[in-house]
């Protein structure tokens, strides 16, 4: 692996960018191809930040941290701000991702159709369910996790999503890494130790329903 | 409804907090359920803060939104704060849910034992398969999306987990509402229009992906 080669090369981003701003940065994108979808070419901030409950000021300052996107008199032109996000997330290539444990999680998530539209492609799946080996699962062939290491150098994956239960999530992170992914999704309630250089997202659902229950209660 | 009334009760927060903050209240009350899980009676905003990547500063101005947690000499005691967390979060009742959409991934939340952990307790689920109504999935009964604005009624659900397709979301989401929800966490790929008093989390699981494409890819 010769990820510090590979850096160079991508130019990353040298500023602490808060993780709050990352985020919505998917936010816009989403809008972005909302409103293409819609027959617009170009939008404001005050667009896209209405749309999505921000002031224009912030939709301006969460961009200004990637660079100036915007054209006097214009606004933003949706397809050139859609590119220019997607680059600067990652997704302006297409990511080849492995899922590992097929409970309901796991299996739900080979049928989710909004990873592909994003450039995500699930292009492999590991059980350890010999009535599940072998078969495909929305078209993705499932593999015995003995054959993880060989499968995901073979087909290049590059991102692995966790879904077994918490006992086995550290085993199968070690796997992933060892096998050569850059990052792991991790929904397994549990937090997983990675060496340095290789990047963790953690999904907790409750979390979710943690930030509706504190807002229901909060609201004024 | 009478929420004005609700509210005045409820002491809701005054000051706006940023959602990065809410967010990590809640990885705050995973680490102290773990440290005392580990048999710790009292912690630190250094340890709290190491065990999350986070500086002891973070945690102690995200914790100073919301009052003076710490004891001299000290530190935080674990049950206390986790009680603390819990109050401001809203999870320190139980929480009534309903999933609408029993998919793939409605089937699989409905099994989700991490809400149940943390107070949500699925008590229903609506569909229109006629295989799946008058059964009774991971415990908790299926009823015909026909028999929602009773269902929800008798069994006070307040808060309501969407999980149909996006071109029905809007519709699901409106027969939530009125049947007297006062929150809606949304898995469909698509933006539901909600009134004013109603709070929404919408879940785009695409987005946990391009943040980690992002720091694959930004990361240094």
């Amino acid at each position: 692996m010769s990820q510090a080669e590979d850096k160079s090369t991508k130019s990353p981003i040298e500023v602490s960018i808060p993780k709050a701003v990352v985020h919505r940065l998917s936010l816009y994108l989403r809008e972005l191809q909302h409103l293409v979808r819609e027959g617009n070419e170009t939008t404001s901030s005050t667009t896209l930040g209405s749309r999505l409950g921000l002031t224009d000021a912030r939709v301006r300052k969460d961009l200004a941290y990637f660079g100036q996107f915007g054209h006097p008199g214009i606004g933003y032109r949706c397809p050139e701000l859609m590119g220019e996000i997607k680059r600067i997330l990652g997704t302006d290539r297409q990511w080849q991702v492995a899922i590992v444990g097929l409970g309901n999680l796991g299996t739900a998530l080979m049928g989710h159709r909004g990873f592909a539209d994003q450039g995500f492609r699930v292009v492999a799946a590991f059980d350890c369910d010999p009535g599940k080996i072998g078969s495909k699962i929305h078209g993705i062939p499932v593999y015995h996790i003995d054959t993880l290491e060989t499968v995901v150098r073979d087909a290049r994956i590059k991102l692995g999503i966790i879904t077994v239960p918490a006992k086995a999530a550290q085993t199968v992170a070690d796997l992933l890494v060892a096998a050569g992914v850059d990052g792991l999704l991790n929904f397994a309630p549990v937090t997983i130790s990675i060496p340095t250089g290789i990047s963790k997202v953690g999904v907790d659902l409750a979390i979710e329903l943690e930030q509706l229950s504190f807002d229901v209660v909060n609201r004024s």
